[in-house]
């Protein structure tokens, strides 16, 4: 069996299969990070170019330390030193990355189709690394990693995403692939937080936290990002925290083995109380560490397997 | 035959016979970006330093993607991150950067002189990535591999440049480069943006551009920098475009199979139109791949070639 | 004998025992820069971040090229690109990079003690390239190392420091780290660049800059950071040269043989005039070049050397 996209521009476009194959990949890739020589040639001779619009560095390392461990050369472009954007259109700015022979492309930009277009416009594989408010798959594939690997299936399950679902791009991801794999999801946010439309991608939506909490199996708290949000929508850090923020009270109605996850970075005593965020049932730190295994096997599958072998 | 140079700091310095050696070279570069696995160790163990104090992405990443294919490590310092000049003469930050032992070291100034003077404090060979107004090496470099790679010579061929001569280091050492190797070469322009003594440099000059582009082989626009643009000197996109800008219609004096060139980004719809940025004439996308090649072949001749074997 | 320590926080942690090794380690890895090819495998696979909250080029660079000499992969990140900080606590941060498996984190920081802690959190080896007013080991290391070279001991001679005491973390380690081996040392300054109970570190204190000078084997002078100072601290550079400046004249009262160091970037004709900074007594370059040394040696020691191996 062979990875049959050329790009990884969001969950919608990735089959079950698609997504098992990543996650099976992965596994093997994540052994690679703890071995004493965390290296492997694979992708010797191959070019990733990391072109992010919006600053992250979370992101970002993670992707270049999973290119870096395959062998590939990685370069880094940001908006704020990228002359390629003067006055240029972002067409053009395509056409001349491909032309220097980038293999992958990983782009992070604040307007959502931006790596659907830049996809159609170079032969190079591109993996989206968020966009807009669009999509973040590769948050989504390594958050159901890390609960595939603890719970050992992500069929059955349920889901709970608490926070700003509306400025989410990591919840869209999230609820199109757990509903894809079997998984159940529901919101839980403040009605100003909830976006139209978001039962059609197969979520149940409650603005009682409590609600969303009872009988989860997983807990997926968002990040509130105070700076995208006007003062209507936001009253306070200590009012968000008492109606949505996660406690220790607050767990008890979760499932005996619940899972506490958070995409980070976390504003600790606001959407995570600290006890949660470091207590028994936070997986958070696996989101990290998987995050570089999940983004080497994308990297594996876009610029190194059957794939290109096949074409080369 | 060896590269007699150290360093690459303008084009005057070079022989045609430096020239044609380093075009030759790119040739077998460029087959290296065609590969499947597109690194060769030949500058394994050497340390290639990007300094530029002007803020380049599209060069730099030439420059660094060339690195990396040859399997060289390469630093990046810009000026805004630079502690290194703070306080510091130009001339210590040489000699600090000498003393870490840098095989070469590519620079990119906004004053004009500053590569040779670096090359004259240091022993690592320098590769000027563009100085001042005064010369673009690797810019000429690459044209002139882009037209021979299309017509076969160099010699005899007829070479327009048009647009804001005066401010232009990659018109001054393309007119330097194409008279040495036996084209001629016309510049057109506004009064203003003419240079006084250009034609010392062995270039025609009009202000109309349709006697430069009457006969001519190859085309090459000039980007419109308004940034550096006071406004006397520029009165409107609009009317630029008029009279400056090449579109299809001014095409039809042009030879039957013209070359159209810019040396990027390019201004759409005011020193190009769209049509002729895109259309059959136009090989503005393999400068930017000959760019990696020719930058492999500096690289390789100044850093890996015989020169060094030999005092090594 | 083997390296004892998982990380490289300040001088006072290390023991003379430890300073030698690191000094001898250090002039085996010199060799290896003055190679054609200067690159060994012994640190392959290994992930090196450089993380950085206070802007610097030079020692940011030095720590680059010495762990890319060594075949090690590094990253770096510079807090203003840094969203890792954005709303997160610096605890969060450091367990953050520590899920990505990295072997050593070099962190430069304004603020005292946030090595130490960063230390505590992870698992990776910890080197500090300057903490605040507290210590920046690397550099003290190397200044031992540039001193050992010349006079083949640093046991038994009289280093002098000259310049703003107060405000110096390379003034602290190298006090700290020439005293612990055998050297002493005197500080000259006006009393208002003089902490109060250096001597407790083992300095004498003079404010006459005649006085430190007499004898001196070493003269280290210090960079005047007229961007951290208020001006009550700092009539005019005229005046601080005209009482704390070293010049010909002062050198005069110093040994014969005396070496002047300069921890860079330098002012000159303020701490330092032209004619002893290029004199033929500094060997302020050498500083430059085993600072590389001892960053490969440091790198070696703590991530590929003895005690990885065991736990391996």
């Amino acid at each position: 069996m062979q990875f049959s996209k050329k790009d990884v521009l969001d969950i919608a476009s990735l089959s079950a299969e698609d997504i098992n194959m990543v996650l099976d990949t992965a596994v093997g890739m994540k052994e690679i990070s703890e071995r004493p020589i965390k290296k492997v040639p694979t992708l010797r001779g191959k070019t990733v170019i990391l072109f992010f619009y919006e600053p992250s560095t979370r992101t970002r390392m993670s992707f270049d330390i999973a290119a870096k461990r395959l062998s590939a050369d990685s370069l880094s472009i940001s908006a704020s030193t990228s002359s390629l954007v003067k006055g240029e259109t972002l067409i053009d700015t395509a056409k001349n990355l491909e032309s220097m022979h980038p293999d992958v492309i990983i782009i992070r930009h604040s307007s959502a189709g931006v790596p659907r277009m830049l996809a159609r416009t170079v032969r190079a594989s591109v993996i989206n690394a968020g966009d807009g408010m669009h999509a973040h798959p590769t948050q989504a594939l390594l958050d159901m990693m890390t609960v595939r690997e603890r719970k050992g299936r992500l069929s059955g399950l349920r889901l709970a995403i608490i926070g700003d679902i509306a400025h989410s791009r990591v919840a869209r991801s999230n609820i199109v692939g757990f509903t894809k794999m079997g998984a159940s999801v529901v919101v839980a946010a403040p009605p100003t937080m909830i976006p139209l439309g978001i039962d059609a991608l197969g979520a149940e939506v409650t603005h009682d936290i409590g609600e969303a909490v009872a009988g989860a199996d997983v807990i997926m708290m968002l990040r509130i990002q105070k700076e995208r949000l006007r003062s209507f929508l936001y009253p306070s850090d200590r009012e968000y925290a008492r109606f949505y923020g996660l406690n220790i009270k607050r767990l008890e109605k979760a499932t005996k083995d619940v899972l506490i996850m958070h995409p980070g970075p976390m504003n600790r005593g606001v959407e995570i109380s600290p006890e949660v965020a470091d207590g028994p049932f936070s997986i958070i730190l696996d989101q990290v560490t998987n995050g570089v295994a999940v983004r080497m096997a994308l990297l594996y599958l876009v610029a190194g397997g059957q794939r290109h072998a096949d074409s080369d």
